[in-house]
């Protein structure tokens, strides 16, 4: 089945599936705010309505512990490969509200770019391949391989119930391959496809001195302050080197071969361009390694944020009673969540100083995971990158998480395709978010292309999948 | 004159005095909130009615660049000394609201105490002299010494414009010494006099990195972060023997004589006392010092909050652009602001990591104070708590800072005596503040008879002030 007809309709469409977008990104889904949990759920009946309205069968809202994952299929092509193709219709809350241009939840267009709170993360790349399937369902009424989406409302949470809903569907689910664009290009003319990501270990740290706070003059001196306690165990975290200074930390560390360090340095982005993209002028980090090695085959520690004591106008001369901060961890293989929460607790436990007490509560934890690049599934997403952006896709690894991929490998056997539309500047879980245009019109073309690869590739899709942990690094 | 017809009016009029204060109370006169500005308006001219009702003359609402002064006098004694009445109708905020018990502006008795924002620091403390003002304006219809009441809005704020508003007024303020309750006792039965206070440098530390938040998968590891950063100054600025590692910090620091040290570890609060004061196990600070001298004698670098990246509920995972610190240091003789202040931006300015920029700002800044323990005003003071609580008071240091004990001598020349009436537990600038009923009634006791007793004095008092930095090291 040649996609001609559907490449066209998509490009007649555009207008069209750019109001459809902003319409979508108009829901305020943010996963994790509680008073949001409304607006989650009507863009997700939105959703679930939309793919009905494309052609979808068997629709539904399945419901979770949490917020539903909307599911539709079509399974007409008998004999053909299945697509799972995964996205997530939930957004990271919009503050600082006050550095938007516009409002984050009123989508706006100017000059190439779509604006608003999960244009780009994820909402408009999953829309990319509802668009594909739309093209090709409008047109020909039929698809060239069967396919099961399953959109997810806590991606932005870390996925706390996702796991246990794909293990409870596991057969329902059953697919050759998974697809899912919620990961970067490098530039507009240069797609990307990603096969690492970092795990996450999400930790909250707390230390509590006086039940309440203090006169910070009749007290000052002379009692330990939870915050400055705070300030020094979090200090310490970090040797002179950038390294993560907890015993045990880099223990199952995988090393690399020079082999894998030469492709990434061949094909992976600059020192410089990693600053561009984060507008910055000096980098800092574990020394040994680039820019580029650091965000991805190394682990890192961050501090997301931290509250204490008085923070409103003025002054006001306290020692806070606690102080809290929130810390995330990027995992690389072979670390786990399990392990290196173990280590980070037993370590803070040691450090904490006799008059407070602290303590480190586990927020989520996701497993880094990693694709094989040589697998058909990636061979047919290059293939569709070159047709729908006119250019050969490099392969990526990436910093960031997506726990989703090691759970449909873990439960499913099945690789995830990450093949992402975003680009650096995106400004994703930032002000000021955006959706390149041009990507969400060439992504929809590349999914056209992508559905196609594969089902002309037929079932042997879902016979070459190899142990990705032991062949990434071979590929190229 | 005898008191005798005062005291017994004050005690007859407990249950009234009480209803005013609760009335004086309900005003919200937080200072340092611009959205309370009305409300330390309506606060002030409250107040200058309740003076002129008790027959105060010349009653003024002054204005200052801030909040006004509430002034008001009565000068028929003539050949008598005249006493300054300072004190302050602002109070700190009342956060956190959630820790409070009740409201904090719907003062409410229980027990022997009244709870609210202010009922001890100062309004309470404030109102026993204006009941003994009344007390013998009530009865006689004469006092007994010149009175001259300034009471200020502004101290939490660390008193922006009251310097000026003393330098403009100087002949107009004129008198032989100044009274003022804003400090504490031990116990309600073990009255204080507060012969030294600290200084106060109140600054604000800023760090900015990214121009914004940046998704911590993508650059963590790579990027400098402003929160860490900051966490990584503010641990330095104290050695692990728990002193200030500014270089020069201590340059300016006076060193007393063991006969000092001894009469502050034979009068002052034990270690025991203040860890119970606290509410807290441990102590900790710097070594070779008891706590009493560690809030007092020494200085002290206090982190009062820092605010940082995300703090609502969930996570958000970000390299936040900037984080915010703000800190007091407390001041002892004869370190200046200015130095300190000098030597702390430098010092920050040196260790500042290369890849943020950060900043300090200066809030607000306090010279330390120290009265002369002998001087007959001290006396007269002494004397009357004996008469209005049955015990002699001890002297005492404070950790804390009142900037117009400063301002007052300095202009005026005269000392000011500290006669407090707080209790350590009545967590002035804490949730539940509260003042202790007993404590109310005999202040009036004291301060009629501390009146009663400066008269007596006759002119003797106003001749007698020594050079308080010399000779309250000679004192006992």
């Amino acid at each position: 089945m040649a996609p001609g007809r559907a490449i066209a309709y998509a490009r007649r469409h555009r207008p069209r599936f750019l109001r459809e977008l902003k319409e979508f990104i108009r829901f305020p889904s943010v996963s994790s705010q509680p008073r949001n949990a409304a607006d989650v759920k009507s863009c997700a009946a939105w959703l679930g309505g939309h793919l009905r309205r494309l052609g979808l069968e068997s629709v539904r809202i399945v419901p979770t512990r949490g917020h539903p994952v909307v599911y539709g299929a079509w399974q007409r092509a008998r004999g053909r490969p299945t697509v799972l193709v995964y996205g997530h219709y939930d957004v990271v809350p919009p503050d600082p509200l006050e550095a938007w241009h516009t409002p984050p939840f009123e989508p706006s267009v100017r000059g190439q770019d779509v604006f608003g709170r999960g244009a780009c993360d994820d909402k408009g790349q999953l829309f990319t391949h509802l668009k594909a399937l739309e093209s090709y369902l409008m047109t020909g009424r039929v698809l060239p391989v069967n396919v099961k989406c399953v959109f997810e409302g806590e991606e932005e949470m870390d996925s706390p119930n996702f796991a246990a809903f794909v293990a409870g569907g596991k057969r329902a689910l059953r697919a050759d391959i998974a697809v899912m664009s919620d990961t970067r290009m490098l530039a507009p003319d240069r797609p990307a496809i990603t096969y690492a990501e970092r795990g996450n270990l999400r930790l909250a740290g707390e230390v509590e001195g006086p039940r309440q706070d203090l006169h910070s003059g009749i007290f000052g001196g002379a009692l330990q302050n939870p915050l400055q306690a705070l300030c020094e165990m979090l200090a310490s975290l970090h040797d002179a080197n950038g390294r993560i200074d907890i015993p045990g930390f880099y223990d199952a560390v995988r090393p690399w071969s020079e082999q894998e360090r030469d492709y990434m340095a061949r094909t992976g982005p600059s020192n410089e361009q990693i600053l561009k993209d984060a507008g910055v002028e000096k980098g800092w980090g574990e020394r040994g390694y680039s820019l580029y090695e650091r965000t991805t085959l190394r682990p890192a520690l961050t501090l997301n944020g931290l509250s204490a004591g008085y923070q409103g106008a003025g002054v006001k001369a306290i020692i806070p009673s606690r102080a809290l901060a929130k810390l995330s961890i990027r995992l690389v293989p072979d670390q786990t969540p399990d392990e290196i929460g173990h280590l980070v607790r037993d370590h803070i436990a040691r450090i904490s100083p006799p008059a407070v007490r602290t303590n480190v509560r586990l927020l989520s934890a996701a497993n880094p995971s990693l694709v094989n690049r040589n697998h058909p599934a990636m061979r047919a997403a290059a293939f569709a990158y070159r047709k729908g952006f006119g250019a050969s896709p490099v392969f990526l690894r990436s910093g960031g998480t997506i726990p989703v991929v090691d759970t449909i490998q873990k439960t499913l056997g099945i690789p995830t395709v990450l093949m992402g539309f975003a680009l650096p500047g995106d400004h994703i879980h930032g002000p000021n978010e955006k959706f390149h245009l041009p990507n969400f019109y060439n992504g929809i073309a590349t999914s056209i292309w992508f559905l196609a690869a594969i089902g002309a590739q037929g079932r042997r899709t879902q016979h070459t999948q190899a142990k990705a942990e032991v062949s990434a690094a071979d590929g190229d």
